[in-house]
């Protein structure tokens, strides 16, 4: 084919690439985006949006089970497991048509195929077998090709019984035990999901909590109810051999001095991610690697001048709104806008078992440890009125503010509905609103987020409803 | 009794008056509340939490019934009615508890009996049988005594098939039709609940929309919702007659021209409130009243010095958010603090039907009326991931942005989950926080609230979803 001409080539049609097109033409850029897999990328397809509707069928499930407490007579509940999967391939599949029909509106080229860099300024176009079927010319080049899951080292993914996140997604059947390695926030929204499914489920973490990057205070009561509800929870854990068998394996776990097995249909290993930057080309033009993440200035700009890289790609915090945000900035700043740039300490993070587990900011010791003056208040759903009569009122709100400043540092939840709550605080975070400003920014009685009103009051020493 | 000093009494124990005594408690003053019902006042025990807790009920019914979607299996649902009725006096004897325990913690006087103003400083007690059971001296009285269901002309209250939201709180069983007149907040929220449960309602509206305050863009898609339910709906209708049989009423509706009859088991009234201000003595200490509301300044201070009044009984909008708001204020302003008055612009509003509508500031009609030049941003949740993969995809978010400061005028969100969206909207209100400035507050993906963002961005043309 003729060699085709775009402003921008995308590579990758995650939420950072294609996010990154369609803000791209706004801008009046003439954008291609190269993908090899389904449009939307991990996120839409393997990540976010398909676990969200699994776990959507398990709150279902939950609440049914609980139908009594509510008024509500039912007989005979089950789970039809492969309705359940099927639900959630269908919402993946709407979202990528959904993200596909967004191209063809904004007019982005869609190039099937692996997108290499082969010079500065062009991409070629391999097929599933390698085969080179063109270039394209592009005067700026974005990689956005995301990242996959880490293998535990000496237990290699055999997509049976050694599965990925991915597999995970899409088993045919409801396994009756799974060892899930690994209680990120990937390791548990899954834990949580095939528990309540009604699969044994052995959740193993290396460090003292799950979740271990968010506030102790919180993952101790999340811990409680996984525990409460009969899940196996093995924190400082190791996992020391996985050998399979037939249909299972069986996996040796150490704590401390102690070791023990637990046999299992499947063993789920989500212990991380690597980036995706080995076919992209990137030692031909000159784009330098660190430490397995690409690197780039404050603009997304790699080591060569008309590539830029953002997401997963360019290392942590690995988050589809993160990648969002560093494809708009990367384009706009291509455009010669002058966008202001990530506020990286202000990014809210998810993990959507139940409850949820929503935060932004530090954690009340990082504060410490950063030499903060703080102030912590703290309200528990048990006070809060439509908590009482969702029958949802396990958890807490607790935000930590500098004494000095009156600036939210840190925000943590713990509800059935954290992951809606914290983008009050993400408003908050980022414009900086001070605590007496968040509380006299009056709140609809009665809702859930009063809690964080409260718990800024509280803070102050003004909390009402404790 | 010796008479007992107080720095404050308040007259009156719900949201406005209960939050401004604790407030009262925290600046040093010794308190006060007099009550003669239940402690909570309306809001707790016969208003906003009961209502959301049958709600509750209706919306894991709702669940139930869609179960096979989510790949979950049950057989012969039903709805034990005593039970759900049960539940939500359950969960408003809770809440009422848990005030009385603040209360004790606080060191707060609670005196049961009807209070009524007999000097400046001086609250006489009655009793059930109106026999005066002493007084108390107050430095300062509050009065929060709320607002009580206003009668249809001609048709009164009979507590058994003409009701008031307070005996739809209660019924024994769940009837099989009833007439609602009114579609504000309180007769919708009653429609979704009853239809729901299995009764035929009639709603009717004497205005051209249900929710006529709101904005009717969002209200003809909820009517819309409704209309596909089969709940029957009536708008630019006025009952004419109600007549009264045995077991029922015969309803005489009227839309222009056209005239028809309803038979229904219920006939709740839900046109309004009026303030409770007959048996406070007003008169005697000098307290004005203006079309029925009790007459305040800017810091909630009668025409009587010693005298303040908060929440319902000064007039709309009667929200318990507001009275509580008006009641911090009022104490702080009696402490000598320097209290920053209440915007009433900026005042969240919600709706708990399905889908929920939720709304702060001006709609589009009312700024235009007003002369600003506007933006208007929206974004409907089929567009949002979370959205659909929770199977919750109806419903708007509409911003409403001045094009010369870009302010947030108003914010209107019709979805299953809009009540808690709103209050990131009051932050910004509250907070002046600009169009882009909401924007770049990075939103977690996926949450239903990245459909704010959005609607924010549309307004700007930088929206990616749409």
């Amino acid at each position: 084919m003729a060699e085709q001409q775009f402003d921008l080539v995308v590579i990758g049609s995650g939420p950072g690439g294609y996010v990154a097109a369609i803000r791209a033409t706004q801008l009046g850029m003439k954008v291609a985006v190269v993908e090899q897999a389904d449009v939307g990328g991990i996120c839409l397809n393997w990540g976010c949006i398909p676990t969200k509707a699994l776990l959507r069928s398990a709150e279902v499930y939950h609440l049914m089970q609980r139908g009594k407490d509510f008024g509500l007579v039912t007989e005979n509940i089950s789970v039809d497991f492969p309705v359940v999967i099927q639900r959630s391939r269908r919402v993946a599949t709407r979202l990528s048509k959904g993200v596909e029909f967004l191209f063809r509106k904004n007019k982005i080229t869609l190039l099937k195929g692996c997108g290499v860099l082969s010079r500065s300024h062009e991409v070629m176009i391999l097929d599933d077998t390698g085969t080179d079927t063109g270039s394209v010319h592009a005067t700026n080049i974005l990689l956005a090709t995301g990242a996959r899951a880490r293998e535990l080292p000496g237990v290699p993914f055999d997509g049976d019984i050694v599965i990925s996140s991915r597999e995970a997604l899409n088993l045919s059947s409801l396994p009756k035990s799974m060892v899930i390695i690994g209680a990120g926030a990937i390791g548990v929204e899954f834990a949580y999901f095939y528990h309540t499914m009604g699969c044994q489920v052995h959740l193993v973490e290396m460090m003292p909590t799950i979740l271990p990057i968010e506030d102790p205070e919180l993952t101790k009561l999340l811990v409680n109810q996984f525990k409460k509800s009969k899940m196996q929870v093995y924190t400082d854990s190791i996992v020391k051999t996985v050998t399979k068998e037939a249909q299972e394996a069986v996996v040796t776990i150490a704590q401390g001095e102690k070791e023990w097995q637990v046999q299992a249909e499947k063993v789920l290993v989500a212990i991380g991610v690597q980036g995706n930057i080995e076919q992209l080309g990137l030692e031909k033009v000159g784009v330098e690697v660190e430490r397995g993440w690409i690197r780039v200035d404050e603009n997304y700009r790699t080591t060569m001048e008309s590539v830029y890289a953002i997401g997963d790609i360019i290392g942590p915090p690995w988050l589809a709104h993160v990648a969002s945000a560093e494809g708009i900035i990367a384009v706009e700043k291509i455009a010669g806008l002058s966008p202001r740039p990530l506020d990286y300490r202000s990014i809210p993070g998810c993990t959507y078992c139940k409850p949820q587990l929503a935060s932004i900011g530090l954690t009340e010791q990082a504060a410490l440890e950063q030499g903060y003056n703080i102030t912590v208040g703290r309200f528990p759903f048990q006070a809060n009125g439509k908590s009482i009569a969702l029958g949802e009122n396990i958890g807490l709100v607790k935000l930590i503010y500098d004494k000095k400043t009156d600036q939210l540092l840190g925000a943590h939840i713990l509800h059935a509905e954290a992951t809606e709550m914290i983008n009050e605080l993400s408003v908050v975070m980022n414009n900086n609103v001070e605590g007496h400003d968040l509380i006299k920014s009056i709140h609809a009685h009665p809702t859930l987020s009063e809690s964080i009103m409260e718990a800024a009051a509280a803070a102050y020493g003004e909390a009402i409803h404790v």
